[in-house]
């Protein structure tokens, strides 16, 4: 019996400060609590990393969404501005406390051509079947699986069991599109209902069928002895986020006009292709297996 | 009488440390000379905010491409990181010096939707002629005039009264488009093609008319009271750069939905529409006339 777990709702954005889809998302829904004031729950907006929004930056001193792994929130020796933040928001939202979070929204934006991507916190047949229910009701929404269950990962989206983090591209960091700026917003306020509805015991109708994209393995652009990059995504794969790629077809183009296929030997789909804020990761993208998940209704 | 008049070309990239389509052609100049080498003149490949670069930001301390005004140069003050790489850069490029180069290439990027747009140091008519020449050979590629012949300009291709800026987009800031890589590679070579051929006394076939887009004022987006943002570029308007937009036509969408018609009282051309790194200098888009020169032939 899932219903009534959904006490306090926490939608966070802002957690790259360069990411300003959540930025001007958060600043909307606190200047406007009511867009997201349901009676069964309290709703919290929560700007992660003002420091960085006010510096255009991704981040200060390192990236506030690897900053919550368990051990990183327990280690009082890291104590720049991110690790900070991430102790901070870690209190404020971890359901253990009084005010914690029962479902976190987190707001990302890419320059890859992912259209709305959701990456849920776990894979809890509760955030299963809000994703089934999403994909279902707008069929350009694609689910991806980045985290394997129990893994401690050092993302926003981990302090809650139940939520997800939304990404929205292809944009360039430092940018608002009013599209995809009403297109996220639609999407936030549509989950908030759904959690509404469950809340109630009126749960809406969910599909038995979820499509949704594991992640394998990154794969780094092609570098010399030194690290440099020699070459940047094929423009044959370039924004074909979520397309077939079969094994020999172009992955990259070399500056010098060569062109490498991909060397694997199976059909992958490849997620977060040149994303920005991923060159100083070294992943060029993110390859995916796409799969057909059965649900479990109650 | 116009030959030989070019003995230098300094092809500068990474202005912007954050705009890699310059940064990775300039290493890629560097590694391979002969791409540029033409007997004629001398040719220098040049990467202008390596620290900046090394950040992937625009820059370190202030705007690099803002520092080339003759009062600045001469401002034993100035003492930023910009400032000092401007005076190093002015005294590297300058005619006037030993080394100095007689025509200057930089290259940038835009988040917006500009294609390759080039806009000269001046309307000098050995500007003008070379870039009749280019719009005539490529119809995509468009020439902006943003600077007044005469007018102290701030930016580095100003210190050369023969040259251009190349802009190209739309990309994000941090990315490479292989695409928009070639094209712009192809670009200067061609540009590099057309001054050797001049040199040589073969000029090449000009038009005798330009189509060129004179910026006339910019727009700031709408802000409140303490100067935040209230609304974002319309989406019938984003990533029209180039298309007339005509009085009463969407201009912004604000955050709570309403549309805010553009208010002149002729038609115009925007550019530069939803550039990342223009947020800051309060710009939302340059609105231009579109205009068309004769031009006088030797």
């Amino acid at each position: 019996m899932l219903s009534h777990v959904i006490r306090r709702v926490a939608v966070v954005g802002g957690t790259h400060g360069n990411e300003l889809t959540g930025v001007y998302l958060i600043k909307k829904f606190q200047q406007f609590p009511d867009l997201l004031k349901r009676s069964t729950f309290e709703t919290v907006a929560l700007l992660a990393n003002p420091k960085a929004v006010a510096l255009n930056r991704r981040y200060v001193d390192r990236d506030l969404n690897r900053c919550f792994s368990r051990a990183d929130l327990a280690n009082p020796e890291l104590t720049g501005y991110e690790d900070i933040r991430a102790k901070e928001i870690s209190a404020q939202l971890c359901p253990k406390y009084h005010h914690g979070a029962d479902f976190i929204i987190d707001l990302h934006s890419t320059t890859a051509n992912m259209g709305l991507t959701i990456l849920p916190s776990s894979k809890h047949p509760f955030n299963l079947q809000l994703l089934a229910y999403l994909s279902e009701l707008d069929r350009s929404v694609r689910v991806c699986f980045r985290d394997e269950d129990g893994q401690d990962s050092p993302m926003l989206r981990s302090l809650s069991a139940f939520g997800c983090t939304i990404e929205v591209g292809p944009i360039a960091q430092g940018v608002v599109n009013a599209h995809l700026f009403q297109q996220t917003e639609r999407l936030v306020r549509t989950i908030v209902d759904y959690l509404d509805a469950t809340n109630r015991g009126n749960p809406l109708v969910i599909p038995s069928y979820l499509t949704a994209y594991q992640a394998i393995v990154s794969v780094d652009y092609p570098r010399n002895a030194v690290g440099e990059m020699q070459a940047t995504i094929h423009p044959q794969l370039q924004f074909k986020d979520y397309e077939p790629l079969h094994p020999g077809e172009p992955m990259f183009l070399t500056f010098t006009g060569e062109s490498l296929p991909y060397q694997g030997e199976s059909t992958v789909f490849p997620v977060f292709i040149n994303e920005a804020a991923y060159y100083e990761k070294h992943i060029a993208m993110l390859l995916t297996k796409k799969q057909q998940l059965q649900l479990k209704t109650a």
